[in-house]
Order: structure tokens, then C-alpha cells, then sequence
């Protein structure tokens, strides 16, 4: 067996410990170092408990480590760009968590660095990575279905994040829908042409307040000539609802939510059955070891990442024209970049 | 198309009404008159209302009317018999309710009579009708599943009948398995061989104090070698639990209950879905109109009808042995009777 | 009881022939004629041995004939809004197939005639009716769900009608997606502000060449805030797949397809189940009865109909704004209209 | 936190190699050495590669090693009482694979020597710590179905084992239908009075052949009155078919199998769902590792096991009653053991 890759993981906030404590259970990798400018004590000494051997604010202490192969960045968005060209500098395999970056120009900046460094860069789109959302995507893939004519997903979260959160999360197509529009592509194998878009705060008006909705709506019109409807929302109050259907010449798959368990109960009102999982934690925990595995196999392989920076900046181009028709209120072209 | 059946109703309690009922919109049928000896001028009046012509306390009036194709015989077991050799020397086709009757020497008598008339009779296991069943029938008969190894029925009411009628019933396994002991041999196309059978009145303590038991539970042993498990119930509290499975070599086939409706809501606690059919009335409608159509078919084209007096006596038989095991604590054989 | 409501139908094509059907069956009515332009001696006979007693070419003999009662109208959809007005002329009550019309202004001519006779028109959305959608309604309407944040509907036929009826149909915005658009605003409550919709013909390129799209969808934005996401298809290999979702504030409610029967088949592949209805006369089977015994209780009691003349005005009034939304590529407001 | 228990696995064969596996990847527990008298190469090479530091075939190794904690029996079922008796001796914590012994003599010392000893032993019956088992258990304990009535236990194999197997399993009651008599003391909280069963091997001749029945079922009277009925086979083609259902005064609990996952695929002949696991170690695989960590948290709170000795031997008492029901053809009473 190959020796583990060694990582070091930028940003140590929620998503960044919730990698950390995967990578640490998995034999494909070692962790050396986390770094996060804002480490609290609490935070580092919750990390050493958990096998980490090493914390710094610094990021530079990663990047000048030559013995660390691979960084997981998981920092606050506006810093993936900025940290995807380091390490490209350094000659590190990238896995970054989605979106890239909100500001096109700066994805273009780092991919084409990725290209010239020819390191590995993942995207951590881990829907992709899902088993109910993965069979679904082979009935796709080996022609069971036929062609595909409607692709709907549905995505909604049990609770508004925090208003603060919201505030800079650059808005509900990029930082949520983000997620469906990857999907769109990798399940229909098609690009998107043109996007209608709209929103609506009704399930908590304090969005509206803080400059987002609080659930996005999109039409997808694909180069292949398929539709894609999405329907997603920040609010949920029975749990992470996460549905996908493809409606194709020979016939319709879906896939249904996970249930904590198959247990019905039956009595004189009808029958009772389990809950969803509550949030994308549960559901995808499986998913978020998965799409590391795969990293580290592209990683030991050299080879194509299953989810590509050109992933990454395709699901944003599809996120800013849905913002921008969410604004004009008609279809709006997404722009074709090569990088 | 053929003149509609004329047919005298025997009986005119509740199961005579809902045949009634069904035979005034079925244009197979014409219905003549309808006979009780405790006929009450409330009955006579509501059935008059509905467009029954005629009804009499003496069935006789239904035997001596020559004009009368069939007779449809819904009166008190102890009746059946009697009523179903009344019914040959009139030369009328009969449709009996199960059970024929309690006693199996009167069934033999009753079956030759219709043997050396050459009417028709078919007895009223109405759940060979049901869409369901005779759905997981077809996948058995057709092949689908392979040999059938193990037949199980799950067959409970909401809740138990009075107790005078428990009194008068001849016992759970000839008044209520008698169904699904017709439908074990329906299903596997096979004899049962030995029974065992068991109760309790758990459910309803009354019913025991009345010489019954509330819950009726059965193995069987076919000739073919394949098993069957029954498990009845005169109180499952969410409604008239119906269902069937079997395993086979190739493969296992199940029927679910109906539901009033497919809808369900999902909340904080999980999903909420629809009741099921409360009792036979309601889970069995259309099963009764069907076995009456197919009971035309057969009285118009003088074939054997789909359930047959040998039917309705292996029916009895195998609730006797059933009604002995549940007393010896043992397998018992059952007896084998030709007609 | 009252005497049956006396009945003269207006076409007697396909649907007309089943609303034929049905009427002869049920007490509330008596058929007493049919008209039809283009009745032919075999329409004529099947219907004189259904039952009908009188069959013309000329409507004439139903609007002059004081003894009829109410009149269906079944016919093309040009001659509605006329028959409507003679209708009211002759006093006579009415139920009129969807859509009204074509044309606004001759729905609204319609319905002021309505209005100035008094009498009752009922018009024929009978997915109002299904006891899976109305169930789901209940769950809406007695707050169940909290206030409706998004509703989706699904409405897929299992195949193309005839390119000659895709041609003279309106346009699948008003002759398809018109019971989505009543369904709509039957669940809400509410009525809808903006339409944005688009079609592709993907599913049938043939559909495009006779100037129609085989597969519509629609994003509304109700006047109380909700989200409504339509998606329709001609061509649903495996049956008429009729569902719909609603998103609340306390949680979601969504029925499923009819199934025909409850049985699973497992074997080593995986579990088979059954077939959902073919198409809308065997899944609104039910529903069409429902809508007329409805409309009888109405004209007996002189009371608001369930589904009435300005709910199909209002329902072409959006399927106006979904193709003008389909053109323009650009969400369209839905012409607000008083009657 | 702790420092790990650390262990000896007695038996390496398939279920040993499996507790190890787990083993090695819990924190609670420092694998220190494996014993299997039958040891091979390959054997010792593969455990040393998953990381186990020591293998021997002398179980002595084990025993007389007093950095040893506790101890994983996994070895064939006639050994498991003689290990027992040496852990206590030796003064080790055990855990105890299924069934204790066939012998009930034998299992009596083990568990005398276990409680003079001190000792904890907890048996492996796994189907207790299942998810949908567990949700199950839970609505029967907290009231929620009142009081059970009927308890039912479906447990299919999907393929028979190697005759050699079965020809030393002792028989189909105390090799597989153990786990399912366990289960039925676990979830209705009452002792088995009597038992009733019978077998066939219809599903696969060879088995009756080498002594035993490929089918067994059962019919248990509970001491609070309740009824189990239990169905069991060695050959269900489409998987691991596990499934429970209870029903109580108030209502009726049911746990279906677990799916690969939950994607239908919808097409002109019905639709198509996933499979089920196909064997044990795929649907109890979850369930292996928390009867584990269960164990540890007995052995560190020095509590009461989840399962105890006195469990695993009403298991065998059971199965021994059955056995000779299956071949008296009555109902037999379990034998009451104190120890």
C-alpha cells in the first residue's frame, strides 16, 4: 500500500473539523498541521485530542512544509483563490470546498495556476458522492432511462444559518443552489445554456432583510435540449430534503430521503414513519468520506479528481447568471469561459 | 347480451343487504325478491326504496317462483344447507356466503344435491377478488416466484363483533380463518395436509369467556411440502389489516394494505400517512361486485364457477382440524373427503 | 329524494361519450338527449344501447326542450362560450368542459350571461376531485402544513395526443397545463401575480412542427408570497404521473401516484412493483363521478358550485401569461379580470 | 478518556476475523493477540498486515497473558464454555459469540463460573443493537403500541451454507433461529412458555439430507400471554430478508428490510426499487460494531452487558423445545433454568 498522503488543512471552523476528523479515520492520508489565523486555544487543544499533531495560525507554516503532499482548504471563501495559487506554488494536490470563489476572474487566475503547476484540484461538491443520488446517476449514465428531457432537484436545509452568515454567504445561488447546479451538469452530462431564476423570503423575512431570499427557484435550460427545474429553500422544518428525478424517454427515476430507520407504526389516524436526516451533516457523512477517498486516489494515481476546478467554475457561472436573472426576471445566458 | 339473472336474496341482514345492494347495479342481475322470516317492515321498506320489487318472510316464495334463475343465500349458517337443497330441487344456480355450514356431513349432502342437479353454486370467499391478491395470485401461478416454499396471511379486524355473535360463530377458525384457509389453498394450488393451530384472548378477554378465542394463529402443512403461516386477529386497532406474502424459490412476493389515500406529511417527528380500510366492507367493495360478475359469467355460460362447493368443504375441513389442534396441542391431520 | 336532474350532453366524442357513461349510472340525473354535429349512426347506436333515449345532430333540440334541466357541455372548445350563453338563455344549468374558451373576451361574455340568468355553471377540472389530491388539500386547508411557502405539481400524460389535436388544441399552456394552473390556485387560496414559463419538445420533435411544445413548465409567483413550480410532459413512458408538493412552515406534505395494485416482487435484482394508471380516465375514474355529483348537489340546492366560472376564467387568464411568458423569456404578470 | 480494553480473539475464522476488523478500528479497544489452533501462514500474515501485533494457535497465549483484559470468542461453538470457564479463571472480561454451547449442562458451569468469578460476559447476538430493530424495540418499551400481542420475526438467509456446516450447526433452531428466540424475549420484555414447530426443507433437499431442515418456524406462547410466530430459511434468493412486526393493543409496529438504497426507477411495466443487503455481514454490520462498544462500556462501568449469560442460555432452552416440537408434532414447554 502506498504511504499515506500527507495533509495539512486550512481553516479550522466547522467544515474544516468536520474533514479533519474524517482524514484522521482514514488510512489514505496522515494529517500534520491545521492553520486558521482566528485558532483559539479551545480549538487547538480540541484538535490535539483528536490526533492532530500540529495547529498554527499561519498558513504559511503548511505551504513551506515540504513534507505535506496535499491541503485541504476549507477557509472562508474569499481565501480558496488566493490559497489554491500557494499551493499550486508549492506543488501541492488541492482539495477545496465549494465555491472556489465568488469573483469569476479570480477561479480563472487559480485554474489556469492549477494547469501550469499540474497538480490535482478537487471540488468538494460531495452530493456527487451520495448512494441514493449515485444509483440514481448510473440509471443516468448506462442509458436506462433514455435521454434525459427533466432533471428536478430538490434541496432544502432544516434552518436559516445565521444572519451574519447570510450576509456573507454571496447569496443563495452561489453558496446553496451551488450544490444543485453541479449536480444539473454531472447528472445530465450537459452544460447549461440559459437560467431563470427567482427567489422569495416568505419562510423567514429576515433574509429579505440581510439581502438574500430565503428560497432560490431555477429553470435550466441545457445545450442538449433538457430542462432542469430546482427548487430549494433554507427552510425545511422536517429535515435536509434532498430529492432528485430524471424524466427520460424510457422512463423516470427517482431517488427518495434517507430515513433514520424502516420502521413504520400503524394506529386508528394512519401510519407513522421515521425522520429525514436533520442536516447536511447526516446525510452526507458517508458522501464526505467518499469524495476524499477518491482525492486521494486521483492524488496517488495522477489522475482526473472526479469533481475538476472546471466543475467548480462551471456551477459558479450557472450561480451568477441565475443571480442575474433572479434580478431582470427572464432567462438569462450563462457565459462560456475555457480555461 | 344476455336477459339479466332474476335472483331471490336469502337473508336480508347486513351482508344481504350489501348484496342486494351490488345486484340492483349490476345489469347481469335482476333482482326479484328478497326473503327473511324476520323481516321488519323497516327493512322491507328500505330495501323497497332501493328497488327490490318484492320481499316475503317465507323463502318459499323464492323457491316456488319459477321465474327465479338464482338464488344468492346470506341467511344464518345453520340455514345454508338446507336452503342450497331447496335451491336444486328448484333448479336454481346458487351463490352461498361461507361458511356452507358447520357441520360437514350436511355440506356432503348439500354438494351431491347440486352435483346430481348440475346448478351452479359458488361460495363467498370473496378475497380470491380483491386486486391486491389477485395480483401476488398471478405472480405465484404465472411462475414468477418458482415453487412456493412458504405461504404467510395476515388477516385482522379492527374490532371484535358482539359477543352474541361470537357465541353463535362456530369459532374462529370456521367463521374467520376460513377465509385464508381458503386462500392458502387458492394461492399455493395445494391440499393442506396436517394443521396446527393456536389461540389467545388477549386482545379482548370477553371472548374468551364465550367459548372463542380473539386471535387464531395456524401452520400448515401442504402436500406439496411448501408451509403456510396464518395469524388472524378480531382487534387490530388501526383498521382491517389484509395481507399476504410468499416466499418462492425464485423469488418472494408481498401485498401491502390499501390506504384511503398516497399522501403523507412530513414533520419535525417524522412522516404521517393514511389509514387503511377499516374493515371488509370497505377493503373487500369491490371484491364482492367482482365475484358476483364472475358468479353471472359462469351461471350464463354454464362453466364451473371460480370457487367451487369442494372449495367451500376443504375450507371447513381444514378449520376443523385446526379447531381440534387448537385443543390437542398438536398437528392434526386433515381429513380428506371426496363429494 | 329529488327527481333525478333531467340531462341533454353537448358532443359526444371521447370525453363526452364518458361523461355519458357515467351519467346513466348515477340517480342524480337522467340523460335525455345528445347532440352532436357530426353524430354518426354507430355513435348513436352505442349510445341508444347505453341507454341514451334521444340522439340529434342539432343542439337546437336540446336548448328548446323546456323539460331538460342542465346541459354538459362536451364539445370542441370553440362552441363553449356559445353554447354557455344559449344555455342561459333556455334557463338551463350548466357544466362545461375545460377550458371555457379560448378566447377571454368570450369567457368573460360567457360568464356575464351566467351571472345575469343565474344560473350554475360548473366547470370540468376534475383533478379537484381525486381523493389523493383532495386529501392533500385537506392538509393545506385546515392548516396542517402552516401556510404554503412552495407547491410543485407533476402532470405527465404517457403519450403524445394526435398531431392533429396538438394543432387546434390552444397550445399546452391552455389546453394541458390549465388544470396545474386551477390546481394552483385551488391549493393556495391564493391567485397568482406572475408567470414564467418555457417548453421544450424534446420528448416529441413533432410536437414542435405542428407549433405546440410536449413538455411545459411553469414558475408562478402567488399574490401571497408562495412559489408555484409546474412541470408537465406529453410523453411519460410509464404512465400518468399526477403528483403533487407542498412546502409549509410546519412541514411538507406530497402524495404519490396511484399504483395498481400494492404488491412488491423481490427477487436478486432488487423489488418490482406495479404499474401506475395509463392515463387520466383510469387515475380521474373516480373523480369524474365525484365532479358531476357535486355539480347535482349545487343545481338541487342552488349553491356555488364547486369549481366555477370565474376559476376557468382565471385559469386561462394565467395560461395566457405562461405562453406570453414563453415567448419573451421573461416572468409575465397574469391579467387580473372582474366578471 | 480511558486507556483501550485491551483483547484476545480466540477464533479466526470468518466472524473472528470480523470482531477483529471492527476491533482494531475502535478506540475502546487495543487488539493485543488472535489464537485460532487451526492458524495458517496466510492467516497470521493478513492479521498482522490489519494491524493485530501477535498471533498464535496456543489460546493459552491468551489466557496466561495478564496485560490481557477481555476476551472475543469466536471459535467454533463447542469450545465456548471450556474458553469461558478459563477467562474467568483468568480473571478476563468476555464476550461470547453465539450460542453459548449446545449443551445446556455445559452452559450452566459457564455461567456459574462467570458469576463467581465477577466477570462480565456479554453474548453476540448482534440483531439486538440493528437501527430498525432497535427503533422498533423503543415503541414497544416506551407503551407506544400498548400491550404486544403479536410478535412476528421474518429471518431468511439468501443462500444455504456448506453442508459441512450444517451438518455440525446443531441444527437450524439453535444455530439460526436463536438469534430470532432471542429477540423475541428482547422485545417483548416476557419469557417463551411453550413452543411449537415444525421445518421443511423444500428449499433445498440436500439439507434434510445431512439431518437438518432448511426452513424452520415456530409458534411461541409467551408467559404474559402474548403469541411469536417465527419463520425462518436458509435459501431467500432476493437477500438478507429481515423483518419484524408487533402487534399491540393500541397499534402495529413494523420494520421493513433496508434497502442499497432508495432510487426507483419508473417504467411502462411498473417500477423498480434496490435490493436488500445480502447477508448478515452487510445488514448487521453497523449493529457488530455497537454490541461491541457496548460491551466495552460494561466492561469500563462495570454494569450489566446488554446481553447476558442468562439470555444466551433461555436462547438455547427455546431452540431446544423447538427442536423437539419439530419432531413431536406438539406444542412443548421451555424449561425453566435458574442460575
Amino acid at each position: 500500500m502506498k504511504s499515506p498522503i500527507r495533509v495539512g488543512i486550512l481553516g479550522l471552523g466547522r467544515i474544516g473539523k468536520m474533514h479533519t476528523r474524517n482524514l484522521l479515520t482514514m488510512k489514505e492520508f496522515e494529517v500534520v498541521c491545521g492553520a486558521d489565523p482566528f485558532l483559539t486555544p479551545e480549538t487547538e487543544r480540541e484538535l490535539l485530542e483528536l490526533g492532530v499533531p500540529q495547529c498554527t495560525k499561519d498558513p504559511a507554516d503548511i505551504f513551506d512544509d515540504p513534507s505535506i503532499d496535499a491541503v485541504v482548504i476549507c477557509s472562508v471563501t474569499e481565501t480558496h483563490s488566493d490559497f489554491i495559487i500557494r499551493a499550486t506554488k508549492a506543488g501541492k494536490d488541492i482539495f477545496c470546498e465549494k465555491p472556489i470563489d465568488h469573483d469569476v476572474g479570480r477561479i480563472v487566475d487559480a485554474l489556469r495556476a492549477v494547469q501550469q503547476a499540474g497538480v490535482i484540484l478537487q471540488v468538494g461538491f460531495m452530493h456527487r458522492f451520495d448512494r441514493h443520488h449515485g444509483a440514481l446517476q448510473k440509471k443516468i449514465a448506462d442509458g436506462t432511462i433514455g435521454d434525459v428531457e427533466v432533471l428536478k432537484i430538490t434541496s432544502r436545509d432544516p434552518a436559516p444559518p445565521s444572519m451574519e452568515y447570510i450576509r456573507t454567504s454571496g447569496g443563495i445561488y452561489v453558496d446553496f443552489m451551488i450544490h444543485d447546479f453541479d449536480m444539473a451538469r454531472f447528472l445530465t452530462g450537459s452544460e447549461v445554456a440559459e437560467v431563470f431564476a427567482t427567489g422569495t423570503s416568505v419562510c423567514d423575512p429576515e433574509i429579505a432583510q440581510n439581502g438574500d431570499v430565503g428560497s432560490g427557484h431555477a429553470v435550466l435550460r441545457f445545450e442538449n435540449g433538457a430542462i432542469g427545474i430546482l427548487e430549494t429553500s433554507r427552510r425545511s422544518s422536517f429535515g435536509h430534503d434532498q430529492r432528485i428525478e430524471a424524466l427520460g424517454s424510457k422512463g423516470c427515476v427517482m431517488d427518495d430521503n434517507e430515513y433514520e430507520n424502516n420502521v413504520r407504526f400503524f394506529t386508528h389516524d394512519g401510519y407513522h414513519g421515521a425522520k429525514v436526516p436533520y442536516h447536511f451533516p447526516e446525510r452526507y457523512k458517508e458522501a464526505y468520506f467518499v469524495e476524499l477517498r477518491d482525492f486521494a486516489q486521483a492524488v496517488n494515481q495522477r489522475t482526473a479528481p472526479p469533481v475538476t476546478g472546471f466543475d467548480g467554475l462551471q456551477a459558479v457561472l450557472i450561480a451568477e447568471a441565475a443571480a442575474r436573472s433572479a434580478k431582470s426576471g427572464r432567462l438569462e445566458p450563462v457565459e462560456r469561459m475555457e480555461i
